[in-house]
């Protein structure tokens, strides 16, 4: 095994090339912007240049085992990037991006897959999944995504698409929130970020209770304005967290009856607000399962949030290439 | 690998000993009763006596590869039975029922698991899911059990016991229906045999439409009775296995979101009204699931449901042991 590897995270801004050793520890890294390119050549053109030197920082390409990417829409089986509605240079079809980077890099092994499926990898290398072999990852930001490792693995499905736990149905029928997916009630409408700003401004408009929130005008409202709030103790924002935490307990539940994991690991801005959050997941959790669950599963928040986890969880992919 | 495994039904009344070559034939089968014995030693001494006379009809031993048993409350990382209700020198402790055998019959590799894991084991290796890696089976019968296979191995989880598809809450709230789990509201208090008596007798209960099932004292009606009366057209039959059927589409569109597998497989009696419950389903599943996964999955009725399905289930295990 050579000591070095690549990760790649290929956001809708920039896309960062890191260097990474076997303990995840970030040794080099260069950035470009990922839309200044017309074509997916020339940002793979782009992107070598820089990765070129980056990899002379570490004696060349005979010291890298392989190239991990993590990419909206990616697809672990093909390598490539399909119909990524946030890539000027991705959105109209299939990028085989990792076939691409592995020519123009001497043949080197190149894996790829989306951010989520990343973190999990990112935190069975070198995070708090260290050693587990069933364990799910669930980043609640933007939108709520995870990735689900069964015996060690990393559960693609058939189709590479699978581990999209922010679609499962948590309200059915007609009182279901919208979603950005075009359907109805799904976890991740009312668990991601956006959706606990969405709670908030539901609970501000519907009653007159008092809160710091409404220091703010109610549309202007962010997930992190809740966090600050209830930190303070404003009961209104306590209660969206216990809301938020309730429904991921329980969403949970039925997780566990899928794959009974030995942990739950959260990821993203929404855990900074740590117990305020983690509690009420807890104790819904503890309160729904299945009998036989009870008691077994960890609650964990990510041990990568502090470093670059997006370059780090894509790295761990380039020990497989 | 050698020609032949042992493949045991542990059931409730009686327990089957198969030998079970590689096109998934039953070469040779006897049977004891579960629950004549008083302890598990005992029971273990005539399951021997009782597969010494097969063993011998295919040359002893030295052609048997290994041994799988199918069992309530089976662990197969343990290979135990723990706390079987329904097992009168089972239901107190944990038996090592893997471990007694293997050393009764001179080491033979032995594995255990649960019905529904079996059923699926047996699918992958005689039956429609040859080939799959990712698929998922659904039994139908009194309960609703499940057996999850993800990159080509049985989903077990951290403690053994994951693939309780049963009980994902299909109806959150005060409204769910009581399940035998003390909880309320999981798909298996719907979409069971027993689900689907209890829909009949609360629709005959709450409406006055008429009903070929009204001929028969309402606490009588079992799901057959639903089978038969919507076979020859009854519209009440019809519409409670379209209410089931809905509901189970429902339920894969969520387990889609988790593993994304090629096929769901259905078995138990419940199948056997094939269209009549096949068609909601897949059409129900096509409205709910994710968009990317549409048209994706493959909805397919068990290939071992006229064979000896739990004793070929749990001989699949035999080939690993």
């Amino acid at each position: 095994m050579k000591p070095y590897v690549i990760g790649v995270d290929l956001g809708g801004t920039n896309t960062v090339f890191g260097i990474v050793d076997k303990d995840g520890n970030i040794i080099a890294e260069d950035s470009i912007k990922t839309q200044k390119y017309a074509t997916a050549e020339e940002f793979v053109d782009a992107g070598v240049e820089c990765l070129n030197g980056v990899i002379s920082r570490v004696g060349g390409l005979e010291n890298i085992q392989g190239m991990g990417i993590g990419a909206p829409n990616g697809n672990y089986y093909n390598g490539t990037i399909e119909f990524a509605p946030n890539l000027s240079w991705g959105h109209t079809g299939v990028v085989p991006l990792a076939k691409m980077f592995s020519e123009k890099l001497g043949g080197l092994g190149v894996k790829l897959t989306n951010d989520a499926n990343a973190a999990a990898m990112g935190e069975m290398a070198y995070g708090v999944a260290q050693g587990m072999k069933n364990f799910i990852v669930i980043t609640l930001g933007t939108g709520v995504g995870s990735g689900i490792v069964v015996n060690g693995q990393l559960v693609y499905g058939h189709d590479a698409f699978a581990g999209e736990l922010g679609h499962v149905i948590m309200v059915r029928g007609k009182e279901g929130r919208k979603c950005g997916c075009g359907r109805t009630g799904c976890l991740e409408a009312y668990c991601s970020a956006t959706g606990v700003a969405r709670t908030a401004r539901e609970i501000l408009a519907n009653t007159d209770r008092p809160s710091l929130l409404r220091e703010k005008p109610a549309e202007e409202i962010e997930s992190l304005d809740v966090s600050i709030a209830a930190g303070k103790g404003d009961a209104v924002a306590q209660e969206i967290f216990d809301f938020t935490g309730k429904m991921l307990g329980e969403a949970c539940a039925d997780f566990t009856a899928f794959s009974s994991p030995e942990a739950y690991i959260f990821f993203g801005g929404l855990c900074r607000a740590g117990e305020l959050i983690m509690k009420p997941i807890r104790e819904s959790y503890e309160a729904s399962v299945l009998p036989i669950f009870r008691g077994k599963a960890k609650f964990l928040i990510s041990g990568l949030m502090d470093k670059n986890a997006a370059v780090l969880g894509a790295s761990a992919l380039g020990w497989e290439a």
